[in-house]
Protein backbone atom coordinates (compact mmCIF):
# COMPACT_ATOMS: atom_id res chain seq x y z
CA UNK A 1 0.00 0.00 0.00
CA UNK A 2 1.42 3.31 -1.00
CA UNK A 3 -1.54 5.59 -0.59
CA UNK A 4 -4.81 5.24 1.36
CA UNK A 5 -7.25 7.46 -0.87
CA UNK A 6 -6.88 8.52 -4.32
CA UNK A 7 -8.86 10.60 -6.23
CA UNK A 8 -9.15 11.23 -9.99
CA UNK A 9 -10.74 13.77 -11.62
CA UNK A 10 -11.77 13.19 -15.11
CA UNK A 11 -12.42 9.24 -15.45
CA UNK A 12 -11.30 8.79 -18.61
CA UNK A 13 -9.02 6.93 -20.93
CA UNK A 14 -6.30 7.59 -18.83
CA UNK A 15 -7.56 8.40 -15.38
CA UNK A 16 -9.36 4.87 -15.74
CA UNK A 17 -6.59 2.98 -16.45
CA UNK A 18 -4.67 4.60 -13.81
CA UNK A 19 -7.26 3.48 -11.00
CA UNK A 20 -7.07 0.01 -12.57
CA UNK A 21 -3.38 -0.17 -12.77
CA UNK A 22 -2.99 1.48 -9.11
CA UNK A 23 -5.86 -1.15 -8.08
CA UNK A 24 -4.57 -3.99 -9.74
CA UNK A 25 -0.97 -3.52 -8.15
CA UNK A 26 -2.89 -2.72 -4.18
CA UNK A 27 -0.95 0.01 -4.00
CA UNK A 28 -4.38 2.15 -2.80
CA UNK A 29 -6.64 1.37 -0.58
CA UNK A 30 -9.94 3.55 -1.86
CA UNK A 31 -10.81 5.29 -4.82
CA UNK A 32 -13.04 8.51 -5.99
CA UNK A 33 -14.01 9.35 -9.02
CA UNK A 34 -14.77 12.59 -10.23
CA UNK A 35 -16.31 13.37 -14.08
CA UNK A 36 -18.31 16.47 -15.03
CA UNK A 37 -20.18 13.28 -17.53
CA UNK A 38 -22.68 11.64 -15.67
CA UNK A 39 -23.21 8.85 -17.65
CA UNK A 40 -19.42 8.19 -18.00
CA UNK A 41 -19.04 8.60 -14.05
CA UNK A 42 -21.69 6.30 -13.79
CA UNK A 43 -20.10 3.72 -15.93
CA UNK A 44 -16.98 3.77 -14.32
CA UNK A 45 -18.66 3.02 -11.24
CA UNK A 46 -20.34 -0.28 -12.23
CA UNK A 47 -17.49 -1.33 -14.09
CA UNK A 48 -15.31 -1.20 -10.69
CA UNK A 49 -12.92 1.46 -11.68
CA UNK A 50 -13.78 3.57 -8.58
CA UNK A 51 -14.88 2.70 -5.44
CA UNK A 52 -17.24 6.04 -5.02
CA UNK A 53 -18.12 8.90 -7.15
CA UNK A 54 -19.39 12.60 -7.20
CA UNK A 55 -20.29 15.24 -9.62
CA UNK A 56 -18.47 17.89 -6.82
CA UNK A 57 -14.93 17.98 -7.27
CA UNK A 58 -14.54 20.73 -4.34
CA UNK A 59 -16.34 17.45 -1.91
CA UNK A 60 -14.86 14.94 -3.96
CA UNK A 61 -10.66 15.44 -2.84
CA UNK A 62 -11.76 15.91 0.76
CA UNK A 63 -9.83 13.47 2.58
CA UNK A 64 -7.52 12.32 -0.13
CA UNK A 65 -3.53 11.74 -0.14
CA UNK A 66 -3.40 11.93 -3.89
CA UNK A 67 -5.62 13.44 -6.55
CA UNK A 68 -4.78 13.09 -10.21
CA UNK A 69 -6.48 15.65 -12.64
CA UNK A 70 -6.88 14.10 -15.90
CA UNK A 71 -8.34 16.26 -18.15
CA UNK A 72 -8.37 18.60 -20.90
CA UNK A 73 -4.59 20.10 -20.49
CA UNK A 74 -6.52 23.67 -20.70
CA UNK A 75 -8.50 22.95 -18.28
CA UNK A 76 -6.09 21.58 -15.47
CA UNK A 77 -5.23 24.77 -13.83
CA UNK A 78 -9.24 25.72 -13.56
CA UNK A 79 -9.77 22.23 -11.89
CA UNK A 80 -7.08 23.30 -9.36
CA UNK A 81 -8.38 26.52 -8.88
CA UNK A 82 -11.89 25.01 -8.14
CA UNK A 83 -10.41 21.97 -5.27
CA UNK A 84 -7.41 24.34 -3.58
CA UNK A 85 -9.92 25.14 -0.69
CA UNK A 86 -10.52 21.36 0.59
CA UNK A 87 -7.55 20.35 -0.56
CA UNK A 88 -5.94 18.67 2.91
CA UNK A 89 -2.71 19.43 4.17
CA UNK A 90 0.12 17.14 2.60
CA UNK A 91 -1.92 16.14 0.30
CA UNK A 92 -0.19 15.64 -3.48
CA UNK A 93 -1.97 16.55 -6.63
CA UNK A 94 -0.64 15.82 -10.14
CA UNK A 95 -1.62 15.36 -13.23
CA UNK A 96 -1.96 13.59 -17.24
CA UNK A 97 -1.05 16.42 -19.41
CA UNK A 98 0.86 16.74 -22.09
CA UNK A 99 1.95 20.01 -22.11
CA UNK A 100 3.80 21.01 -18.67
CA UNK A 101 5.75 24.20 -18.49
CA UNK A 102 2.05 26.02 -17.99
CA UNK A 103 0.47 23.89 -15.98
CA UNK A 104 3.16 23.38 -13.80
CA UNK A 105 3.58 26.86 -12.91
CA UNK A 106 0.21 27.95 -12.72
CA UNK A 107 -0.68 24.83 -10.37
CA UNK A 108 2.20 25.81 -8.39
CA UNK A 109 0.96 29.36 -7.59
CA UNK A 110 -2.64 27.66 -6.74
CA UNK A 111 -1.39 25.08 -4.13
CA UNK A 112 -2.30 25.70 -0.90
CA UNK A 113 0.80 25.79 2.31
CA UNK A 114 1.79 21.97 2.83
CA UNK A 115 0.44 21.16 -0.54
CA UNK A 116 2.58 19.49 -3.45
CA UNK A 117 2.23 19.74 -7.22
CA UNK A 118 4.08 16.81 -9.03
CA UNK A 119 3.25 17.32 -12.94
CA UNK A 120 3.34 14.48 -15.16
CA UNK A 121 2.71 12.96 -18.31
CA UNK A 122 1.98 9.21 -19.05
CA UNK A 123 3.25 8.39 -22.98
CA UNK A 124 0.16 6.09 -23.59
CA UNK A 125 -2.99 6.57 -25.23
CA UNK A 126 -5.32 4.63 -27.79
CA UNK A 127 -7.68 6.10 -30.48
CA UNK A 128 -10.64 5.58 -27.75
CA UNK A 129 -11.68 7.54 -24.88
CA UNK A 130 -13.97 7.59 -21.91
CA UNK A 131 -13.71 5.01 -18.85
CA UNK A 132 -15.74 2.40 -21.10
CA UNK A 133 -11.82 2.38 -23.24
CA UNK A 134 -9.64 1.88 -19.71
CA UNK A 135 -7.84 -1.17 -19.02
CA UNK A 136 -5.15 -1.19 -16.22
CA UNK A 137 -2.25 -2.86 -18.57
CA UNK A 138 -2.46 0.56 -20.69
CA UNK A 139 0.92 2.15 -19.16
CA UNK A 140 2.43 -1.06 -18.74
CA UNK A 141 6.52 -0.71 -20.51
CA UNK A 142 5.36 2.98 -21.32
CA UNK A 143 7.29 6.06 -20.26
CA UNK A 144 6.13 8.33 -17.65
CA UNK A 145 7.62 12.09 -17.06
CA UNK A 146 7.07 13.53 -14.04
CA UNK A 147 8.31 17.56 -13.97
CA UNK A 148 7.98 18.64 -10.27
CA UNK A 149 8.01 22.20 -9.81
CA UNK A 150 8.62 24.54 -6.93
CA UNK A 151 5.77 23.05 -4.41
CA UNK A 152 6.94 19.63 -5.24
CA UNK A 153 9.51 18.08 -2.54
CA UNK A 154 11.33 15.08 -2.40
CA UNK A 155 8.61 13.22 -0.73
CA UNK A 156 5.68 14.14 -3.16
CA UNK A 157 7.77 13.24 -6.09
CA UNK A 158 8.63 9.69 -4.94
CA UNK A 159 5.16 8.61 -4.01
CA UNK A 160 4.12 9.53 -7.58
CA UNK A 161 7.19 8.26 -9.12
CA UNK A 162 6.04 4.65 -6.80
CA UNK A 163 2.50 5.04 -8.10
CA UNK A 164 3.45 5.29 -11.67
CA UNK A 165 6.35 2.66 -11.37
CA UNK A 166 3.64 0.46 -9.54
CA UNK A 167 0.86 1.67 -12.69
CA UNK A 168 3.53 -0.53 -14.63
CA UNK A 169 5.29 2.64 -16.48
CA UNK A 170 9.35 3.33 -16.33
CA UNK A 171 9.34 7.24 -14.81
CA UNK A 172 12.15 9.26 -15.70
CA UNK A 173 11.83 13.36 -14.16
CA UNK A 174 12.73 16.59 -15.94
CA UNK A 175 12.65 20.37 -15.90
CA UNK A 176 9.08 21.29 -17.32
CA UNK A 177 10.69 23.66 -20.19
CA UNK A 178 12.54 20.70 -20.89
CA UNK A 179 9.77 18.33 -20.99
CA UNK A 180 7.71 20.66 -23.55
CA UNK A 181 10.63 21.01 -25.88
CA UNK A 182 10.80 17.16 -25.99
CA UNK A 183 6.78 16.44 -26.82
CA UNK A 184 6.91 19.62 -29.50
CA UNK A 185 9.10 17.90 -31.87
CA UNK A 186 8.42 14.04 -30.84
CA UNK A 187 4.59 14.94 -30.34
CA UNK A 188 2.93 18.05 -31.31
CA UNK A 189 4.95 18.85 -34.22
CA UNK A 190 4.21 15.37 -36.11
CA UNK A 191 0.49 16.13 -35.00
CA UNK A 192 1.14 19.97 -36.85
CA UNK A 193 2.67 18.40 -39.55
CA UNK A 194 -0.29 15.47 -40.33
CA UNK A 195 -2.60 18.17 -40.21
CA UNK A 196 -1.05 20.53 -42.59
CA UNK A 197 -0.64 17.31 -44.96
CA UNK A 198 -4.24 16.00 -45.08
CA UNK A 199 -5.04 20.12 -45.29
CA UNK A 200 -3.02 20.73 -48.28
CA UNK A 201 -3.36 17.09 -49.86
CA UNK A 202 -7.68 17.95 -49.49
CA UNK A 203 -7.47 21.05 -51.22
CA UNK A 204 -5.14 21.21 -53.65
CA UNK A 205 -6.62 21.12 -57.06
CA UNK A 206 -5.39 19.26 -59.99
CA UNK A 207 -7.84 19.58 -62.34
CA UNK A 208 -10.95 19.25 -60.50
CA UNK A 209 -9.69 15.82 -59.28
CA UNK A 210 -10.26 14.39 -56.09
CA UNK A 211 -6.96 13.47 -55.27
CA UNK A 212 -7.77 11.74 -51.63
CA UNK A 213 -9.45 9.28 -54.01
CA UNK A 214 -6.35 8.00 -54.89
CA UNK A 215 -4.49 7.41 -51.34
CA UNK A 216 -3.49 3.74 -50.56
CA UNK A 217 -2.45 2.24 -47.34
CA UNK A 218 0.63 4.55 -46.57
CA UNK A 219 -0.89 7.61 -46.68
CA UNK A 220 -3.51 6.27 -44.77
CA UNK A 221 -1.09 5.27 -41.74
CA UNK A 222 0.62 8.14 -42.21
CA UNK A 223 -2.24 10.19 -41.74
CA UNK A 224 -3.98 8.57 -39.10
CA UNK A 225 -2.89 11.15 -36.38
CA UNK A 226 -4.47 13.61 -38.38
CA UNK A 227 -7.99 11.65 -36.89
CA UNK A 228 -7.47 12.87 -33.91
CA UNK A 229 -9.55 15.54 -31.26
CA UNK A 230 -9.27 18.94 -33.29
CA UNK A 231 -10.22 20.96 -30.13
CA UNK A 232 -7.74 18.55 -28.09
CA UNK A 233 -4.89 19.74 -30.27
CA UNK A 234 -5.73 23.21 -30.71
CA UNK A 235 -5.29 23.76 -27.09
CA UNK A 236 -1.87 21.50 -26.88
CA UNK A 237 -0.50 24.18 -29.85
CA UNK A 238 -1.53 26.92 -27.82
CA UNK A 239 -0.63 25.72 -24.60
CA UNK A 240 2.88 24.67 -25.95
CA UNK A 241 2.87 27.42 -28.16
CA UNK A 242 6.60 28.89 -28.64
CA UNK A 243 7.92 25.67 -28.17
CA UNK A 244 6.13 24.09 -31.30
CA UNK A 245 6.75 27.70 -33.54
CA UNK A 246 10.38 26.61 -32.91
CA UNK A 247 10.06 23.06 -33.93
CA UNK A 248 7.88 24.06 -36.88
CA UNK A 249 10.41 26.42 -37.99
CA UNK A 250 12.96 23.59 -37.42
CA UNK A 251 10.80 21.27 -39.41
CA UNK A 252 10.62 24.36 -42.22
CA UNK A 253 14.46 24.59 -42.76
CA UNK A 254 14.91 20.83 -43.09
CA UNK A 255 11.63 20.82 -46.18
CA UNK A 256 13.69 23.96 -47.56
CA UNK A 257 16.67 22.17 -47.76
CA UNK A 258 15.59 19.06 -49.30
CA UNK A 259 13.20 21.55 -51.52
CA UNK A 260 16.79 23.26 -52.66
CA UNK A 261 18.25 19.59 -53.37
CA UNK A 262 15.06 18.24 -55.67
CA UNK A 263 15.30 21.52 -57.43
CA UNK A 264 18.90 21.41 -57.98
CA UNK A 265 18.65 17.49 -59.13
CA UNK A 266 21.34 17.06 -56.49
CA UNK A 267 21.34 12.87 -56.24
CA UNK A 268 24.08 12.73 -53.75
CA UNK A 269 22.32 15.85 -51.77
CA UNK A 270 18.91 13.68 -51.97
CA UNK A 271 20.12 10.33 -51.30
CA UNK A 272 22.34 11.55 -48.24
CA UNK A 273 18.58 13.68 -46.69
CA UNK A 274 16.70 10.16 -47.09
CA UNK A 275 19.42 7.91 -46.06
CA UNK A 276 20.15 9.89 -42.58
CA UNK A 277 16.16 9.63 -42.10
CA UNK A 278 15.42 6.32 -42.94
CA UNK A 279 18.11 5.78 -40.31
CA UNK A 280 16.79 7.95 -37.70
CA UNK A 281 13.63 5.87 -38.52
CA UNK A 282 15.35 2.74 -37.91
CA UNK A 283 16.88 3.62 -35.27
CA UNK A 284 13.74 3.45 -33.26
CA UNK A 285 11.83 0.53 -33.98
CA UNK B 1 -6.42 -16.71 -72.19
CA UNK B 2 -5.56 -13.57 -73.10
CA UNK B 3 -1.87 -13.43 -73.97
CA UNK B 4 0.68 -16.75 -75.12
CA UNK B 5 3.44 -15.17 -74.04
CA UNK B 6 4.55 -12.81 -70.82
CA UNK B 7 7.92 -11.42 -70.53
CA UNK B 8 8.18 -9.96 -66.91
CA UNK B 9 11.32 -7.78 -66.29
CA UNK B 10 12.39 -7.23 -62.77
CA UNK B 11 10.65 -10.43 -60.72
CA UNK B 12 10.62 -8.59 -57.51
CA UNK B 13 7.30 -7.74 -55.46
CA UNK B 14 5.30 -6.20 -58.17
CA UNK B 15 6.25 -8.23 -61.25
CA UNK B 16 6.31 -11.70 -59.24
CA UNK B 17 2.82 -10.92 -57.99
CA UNK B 18 1.68 -9.92 -61.52
CA UNK B 19 2.88 -13.08 -63.18
CA UNK B 20 1.25 -14.81 -60.32
CA UNK B 21 -2.05 -13.37 -60.68
CA UNK B 22 -2.17 -13.65 -64.11
CA UNK B 23 -1.03 -17.08 -64.45
CA UNK B 24 -3.92 -17.74 -61.34
CA UNK B 25 -6.65 -16.10 -63.76
CA UNK B 26 -5.39 -18.36 -66.40
CA UNK B 27 -5.11 -15.49 -68.75
CA UNK B 28 -1.65 -16.08 -70.00
CA UNK B 29 -0.01 -19.17 -71.53
CA UNK B 30 3.88 -18.78 -70.69
CA UNK B 31 5.50 -16.26 -68.87
CA UNK B 32 9.18 -15.86 -68.70
CA UNK B 33 11.47 -14.21 -65.93
CA UNK B 34 14.13 -11.54 -66.12
CA UNK B 35 16.37 -9.98 -63.49
CA UNK B 36 19.67 -8.64 -62.94
CA UNK B 37 20.18 -10.34 -59.45
CA UNK B 38 20.74 -14.24 -60.57
CA UNK B 39 19.45 -15.47 -56.83
CA UNK B 40 16.53 -13.70 -57.38
CA UNK B 41 15.95 -14.88 -60.71
CA UNK B 42 16.23 -19.07 -59.88
CA UNK B 43 13.82 -18.31 -56.73
CA UNK B 44 11.54 -17.01 -59.48
CA UNK B 45 11.42 -20.21 -61.23
CA UNK B 46 11.94 -22.56 -57.81
CA UNK B 47 8.41 -20.45 -56.62
CA UNK B 48 6.69 -21.55 -59.81
CA UNK B 49 6.24 -17.80 -60.69
CA UNK B 50 7.73 -17.95 -64.05
CA UNK B 51 7.86 -20.91 -66.40
CA UNK B 52 11.44 -19.59 -67.68
CA UNK B 53 14.32 -17.51 -66.64
CA UNK B 54 16.82 -15.35 -68.95
CA UNK B 55 19.48 -13.04 -67.37
CA UNK B 56 19.75 -11.27 -70.67
CA UNK B 57 16.41 -9.34 -71.41
CA UNK B 58 17.36 -8.71 -75.30
CA UNK B 59 16.87 -12.56 -75.58
CA UNK B 60 14.32 -12.50 -73.21
CA UNK B 61 11.97 -10.68 -74.74
CA UNK B 62 11.75 -12.75 -78.22
CA UNK B 63 7.90 -14.21 -78.87
CA UNK B 64 6.90 -12.03 -76.12
CA UNK B 65 3.16 -10.81 -76.90
CA UNK B 66 3.68 -8.49 -73.86
CA UNK B 67 6.46 -7.04 -71.71
CA UNK B 68 6.28 -6.07 -68.39
CA UNK B 69 8.84 -3.98 -67.01
CA UNK B 70 9.05 -3.69 -63.06
CA UNK B 71 12.32 -2.39 -62.47
CA UNK B 72 13.18 0.69 -60.69
CA UNK B 73 11.82 4.27 -62.71
CA UNK B 74 14.81 5.64 -62.89
CA UNK B 75 15.88 3.07 -65.53
CA UNK B 76 12.66 1.64 -67.29
CA UNK B 77 13.58 3.75 -70.37
CA UNK B 78 17.40 2.21 -70.33
CA UNK B 79 15.51 -1.13 -70.05
CA UNK B 80 13.16 -0.12 -73.01
CA UNK B 81 16.52 1.06 -74.86
CA UNK B 82 18.34 -2.25 -74.53
CA UNK B 83 15.19 -4.76 -75.46
CA UNK B 84 14.28 -2.38 -78.19
CA UNK B 85 16.04 -4.45 -81.09
CA UNK B 86 14.39 -7.62 -80.37
CA UNK B 87 11.01 -6.61 -79.54
CA UNK B 88 8.42 -8.50 -82.13
CA UNK B 89 5.69 -6.59 -84.14
CA UNK B 90 2.93 -5.88 -82.27
CA UNK B 91 4.50 -6.29 -78.98
CA UNK B 92 3.14 -4.07 -75.87
CA UNK B 93 5.79 -3.26 -73.40
CA UNK B 94 3.78 -1.78 -70.30
CA UNK B 95 5.77 -0.86 -67.04
CA UNK B 96 4.73 -0.69 -62.87
CA UNK B 97 5.92 2.43 -62.38
CA UNK B 98 5.03 5.30 -60.05
CA UNK B 99 6.08 7.97 -62.27
CA UNK B 100 4.41 8.25 -65.60
CA UNK B 101 5.39 11.60 -67.76
CA UNK B 102 9.04 11.09 -68.38
CA UNK B 103 9.23 7.12 -68.23
CA UNK B 104 5.85 7.36 -71.51
CA UNK B 105 7.51 10.11 -73.14
CA UNK B 106 11.21 8.20 -73.38
CA UNK B 107 9.62 5.07 -74.17
CA UNK B 108 7.20 6.31 -76.84
CA UNK B 109 9.96 7.82 -78.37
CA UNK B 110 12.17 4.23 -78.13
CA UNK B 111 9.41 2.45 -79.72
CA UNK B 112 10.22 0.21 -82.73
CA UNK B 113 7.87 0.55 -85.62
CA UNK B 114 4.34 -1.76 -84.83
CA UNK B 115 5.31 -1.85 -81.13
CA UNK B 116 3.01 -0.16 -78.34
CA UNK B 117 3.95 1.09 -75.37
CA UNK B 118 1.00 1.79 -72.31
CA UNK B 119 1.94 3.14 -69.12
CA UNK B 120 0.94 1.78 -65.62
CA UNK B 121 1.00 2.14 -61.89
CA UNK B 122 -0.15 -0.61 -59.75
CA UNK B 123 -1.13 1.60 -56.59
CA UNK B 124 0.26 -1.62 -54.04
CA UNK B 125 3.02 -2.96 -52.51
CA UNK B 126 4.15 -3.51 -49.42
CA UNK B 127 7.38 -3.16 -47.23
CA UNK B 128 9.11 -6.17 -48.57
CA UNK B 129 10.49 -6.47 -52.10
CA UNK B 130 11.57 -9.69 -54.21
CA UNK B 131 10.06 -12.48 -55.81
CA UNK B 132 9.98 -13.97 -52.20
CA UNK B 133 7.32 -11.11 -50.99
CA UNK B 134 5.42 -11.65 -54.22
CA UNK B 135 1.82 -13.10 -53.67
CA UNK B 136 -1.10 -13.21 -56.42
CA UNK B 137 -3.39 -11.43 -54.13
CA UNK B 138 -1.30 -8.42 -53.78
CA UNK B 139 -3.41 -6.40 -56.38
CA UNK B 140 -6.71 -7.69 -55.58
CA UNK B 141 -9.19 -4.48 -54.93
CA UNK B 142 -6.41 -1.42 -55.66
CA UNK B 143 -6.47 0.55 -58.00
CA UNK B 144 -4.43 0.61 -61.49
CA UNK B 145 -3.92 3.65 -63.60
CA UNK B 146 -3.06 3.67 -67.17
CA UNK B 147 -1.74 6.83 -68.84
CA UNK B 148 -1.63 5.53 -72.67
CA UNK B 149 1.38 7.75 -74.83
CA UNK B 150 1.38 8.66 -78.59
CA UNK B 151 2.06 5.16 -79.86
CA UNK B 152 -0.68 3.55 -77.66
CA UNK B 153 -3.61 2.37 -80.01
CA UNK B 154 -7.10 1.24 -78.69
CA UNK B 155 -6.41 -2.35 -78.84
CA UNK B 156 -3.17 -2.17 -76.60
CA UNK B 157 -4.67 -0.26 -73.89
CA UNK B 158 -7.38 -2.52 -73.97
CA UNK B 159 -5.39 -5.98 -73.61
CA UNK B 160 -3.57 -4.09 -70.76
CA UNK B 161 -6.41 -3.31 -68.87
CA UNK B 162 -8.02 -6.57 -69.36
CA UNK B 163 -4.71 -8.03 -67.68
CA UNK B 164 -4.52 -5.92 -64.59
CA UNK B 165 -8.49 -6.75 -64.30
CA UNK B 166 -7.75 -10.37 -64.46
CA UNK B 167 -5.15 -9.93 -61.76
CA UNK B 168 -8.05 -8.20 -59.65
CA UNK B 169 -6.89 -4.45 -60.09
CA UNK B 170 -9.42 -1.82 -60.80
CA UNK B 171 -8.60 0.24 -63.53
CA UNK B 172 -8.78 3.35 -65.02
CA UNK B 173 -6.69 5.94 -67.48
CA UNK B 174 -5.55 8.85 -67.61
CA UNK B 175 -3.21 11.39 -69.36
CA UNK B 176 0.51 11.20 -67.62
CA UNK B 177 0.94 14.24 -66.44
CA UNK B 178 -2.91 13.98 -64.49
CA UNK B 179 -1.33 10.90 -63.57
CA UNK B 180 2.63 12.70 -61.70
CA UNK B 181 0.25 15.66 -60.47
CA UNK B 182 -2.07 13.33 -58.34
CA UNK B 183 0.96 10.68 -57.28
CA UNK B 184 3.41 14.13 -56.00
CA UNK B 185 -0.09 15.52 -54.05
CA UNK B 186 -1.11 11.97 -52.32
CA UNK B 187 2.49 9.97 -52.57
CA UNK B 188 5.51 11.45 -53.28
CA UNK B 189 4.54 14.50 -51.03
CA UNK B 190 3.99 12.57 -47.91
CA UNK B 191 7.49 10.72 -48.21
CA UNK B 192 9.29 14.05 -49.28
CA UNK B 193 6.90 15.20 -45.60
CA UNK B 194 7.63 11.58 -43.34
CA UNK B 195 11.82 11.73 -44.58
CA UNK B 196 11.75 15.52 -43.52
CA UNK B 197 10.15 15.21 -40.26
CA UNK B 198 12.06 12.03 -39.37
CA UNK B 199 15.38 14.41 -40.61
CA UNK B 200 14.05 17.23 -39.06
CA UNK B 201 13.14 15.44 -35.09
CA UNK B 202 16.28 13.45 -35.51
CA UNK B 203 18.83 16.38 -36.08
CA UNK B 204 16.71 19.00 -32.98
CA UNK B 205 19.13 19.63 -30.29
CA UNK B 206 17.21 20.11 -26.86
CA UNK B 207 19.56 20.58 -24.88
CA UNK B 208 21.92 17.59 -26.12
CA UNK B 209 18.72 15.21 -25.51
CA UNK B 210 17.91 11.86 -28.15
CA UNK B 211 14.48 13.33 -28.68
CA UNK B 212 13.80 10.11 -31.01
CA UNK B 213 13.94 8.03 -27.35
CA UNK B 214 10.60 9.57 -26.56
CA UNK B 215 8.71 8.36 -29.86
CA UNK B 216 5.66 6.72 -29.20
CA UNK B 217 3.31 4.25 -31.21
CA UNK B 218 1.91 7.71 -33.13
CA UNK B 219 5.15 8.88 -34.12
CA UNK B 220 6.32 5.20 -35.14
CA UNK B 221 3.13 4.64 -37.31
CA UNK B 222 3.35 8.28 -38.97
CA UNK B 223 6.82 7.97 -40.26
CA UNK B 224 6.72 4.53 -41.21
CA UNK B 225 7.02 5.13 -44.45
CA UNK B 226 10.51 7.09 -43.98
CA UNK B 227 11.58 3.43 -43.94
CA UNK B 228 11.08 3.33 -47.70
CA UNK B 229 14.14 2.88 -49.69
CA UNK B 230 15.97 6.00 -50.45
CA UNK B 231 17.39 5.65 -53.35
CA UNK B 232 14.20 4.50 -54.91
CA UNK B 233 12.51 7.96 -53.29
CA UNK B 234 15.59 10.31 -54.64
CA UNK B 235 14.43 8.33 -58.39
CA UNK B 236 10.56 9.71 -57.86
CA UNK B 237 11.86 12.70 -55.99
CA UNK B 238 13.78 13.51 -59.48
CA UNK B 239 11.67 11.52 -62.25
CA UNK B 240 8.92 13.57 -61.01
CA UNK B 241 10.22 16.75 -59.99
CA UNK B 242 8.64 19.82 -61.02
CA UNK B 243 5.23 18.23 -59.78
CA UNK B 244 6.40 17.57 -56.25
CA UNK B 245 8.18 20.99 -56.08
CA UNK B 246 4.47 22.33 -57.09
CA UNK B 247 3.33 20.12 -54.15
CA UNK B 248 5.95 20.98 -51.51
CA UNK B 249 5.29 24.22 -51.84
CA UNK B 250 1.21 23.94 -51.62
CA UNK B 251 1.91 21.99 -47.77
CA UNK B 252 4.49 25.13 -47.12
CA UNK B 253 1.45 27.39 -47.52
CA UNK B 254 -0.21 24.96 -45.26
CA UNK B 255 1.89 24.99 -42.78
CA UNK B 256 2.91 29.16 -43.09
CA UNK B 257 -1.04 29.26 -42.60
CA UNK B 258 -1.29 26.94 -39.71
CA UNK B 259 2.20 28.36 -37.87
CA UNK B 260 0.60 31.83 -38.35
CA UNK B 261 -2.86 31.11 -36.51
CA UNK B 262 -0.89 29.16 -33.91
CA UNK B 263 1.49 32.37 -33.45
CA UNK B 264 -1.59 34.46 -33.35
CA UNK B 265 -3.24 32.41 -30.92
CA UNK B 266 -6.02 32.43 -33.09
CA UNK B 267 -8.62 29.67 -31.46
CA UNK B 268 -11.46 29.70 -33.81
CA UNK B 269 -8.84 29.69 -36.89
CA UNK B 270 -6.74 26.42 -35.47
CA UNK B 271 -10.08 24.84 -34.75
CA UNK B 272 -10.97 25.30 -38.16
CA UNK B 273 -7.89 24.43 -39.93
CA UNK B 274 -7.78 20.88 -37.73
CA UNK B 275 -11.67 19.89 -37.80
CA UNK B 276 -11.11 20.55 -41.78
CA UNK B 277 -8.17 18.46 -41.45
CA UNK B 278 -9.69 15.60 -39.96
CA UNK B 279 -12.87 15.53 -41.86
CA UNK B 280 -10.65 15.36 -45.17
CA UNK B 281 -9.09 12.30 -43.22
CA UNK B 282 -11.90 10.74 -42.04
CA UNK B 283 -13.84 10.89 -45.48
CA UNK B 284 -11.37 8.70 -46.74
CA UNK B 285 -11.36 5.83 -44.36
Amino acid sequence: MIIKRLAVIGVGLIGGSFAMALRRAGVVDRIIGVDTDADNLARSLSLGIVDEISDDALSGVSGADVVFISVPVCSIAAVVRNISPSLPAGCIVTDGGSVKSAVVSQCDALMPPGCRFVGGHPIAGTEHSGAAAAFPELFAGKRCVLTPGLTADRESVETVLRLWTAAGAVVCSMESGHHDRIFAEISHLPHAVAYTLVHAVGTADVEGENVLSYSAGGFRDFTRIASSDPVMWRDIALMNRDALLASIDGFSASLAELRRRIDNSDRAGLTEFFTTAKQFRDGIV
